[in-house]
């Protein structure tokens, strides 16, 4: 038994898959129809990780089309990156709004963002020492 | 920029390592307090997969702990399985609670089970011939 990945819900599949695409840099792995649900699914990888996120849209006839509420139990979807602060400034450049601006932590820095359903996406990397 | 982990919010830190652990198989990789919130993470894994979970707790003087209230974001996590029906029966004798009992659907098999917040977990494997 083994974590494959992580579906998430998605409201608009397309938008989703060109924001995970194009501001993320994923690379769209398959998009395939439900046959249970009506619905549609894609799978979504980064080129240097194995970690998967799978995007899950359900149709309003769906009895999984329930109402997109917020809550609690998804955290976030964390980025490992080289540098927060020009990765962050890229991602906003690129139309991505910023949910927290970078900050550090015991060695590392962070930041965070929204993807097109509002979900929260950590940026994470080692703190870098700036020239004095 | 690469995905890494996704991050769920749990509300007994405990009581989900044992859940991922002992039923669902995970490796305990860290666990850590964070400076920022005063809250503690763990990073959990399968011992054949890259892939890897986060667990985030706060206290209640955090302002990131807000009621613990069900969303739409969060659809599933996936774990692969060599056989479904005989993984459901043994992940049931340990305590965890079915959501969805064992379906059929091109060629793959699926069933769901709640983790202790009630996060659903799909267990997807190769549909099995069964001898007639």
């Amino acid at each position: 038994m083994k974590f494959t990945y992580t579906g998430i819900r998605v409201r608009n599949m397309d938008a989703s898959i060109r924001f995970y695409t194009q501001v993320m840099g994923m690379k769209l792995v398959l998009r395939e129809r439900m046959e249970a649900t009506g619905g549609e699914f894609a799978h979504l990888k980064s080129p240097a990780s194995a970690q998967r996120l799978e995007l899950n849209w359900y149709p309003e006839t769906s009895p999984y089309c329930t109402p997109y509420s917020e809550g609690a139990e998804l955290d976030h979807l964390a980025f490992w990156v080289r540098d927060v602060d020009s990765t962050l400034r890229d991602l906003k450049g690129k139309g991505a709004q910023a949910a927290v601006e970078p900050f550090s932590e015991t060695g590392y820095r962070l930041a965070f963002v929204k993807d097109p359903d509002g979900i929260w996406i950590e940026l994470i990397g080692r703190e870098r020492r700036r020239r004095p």
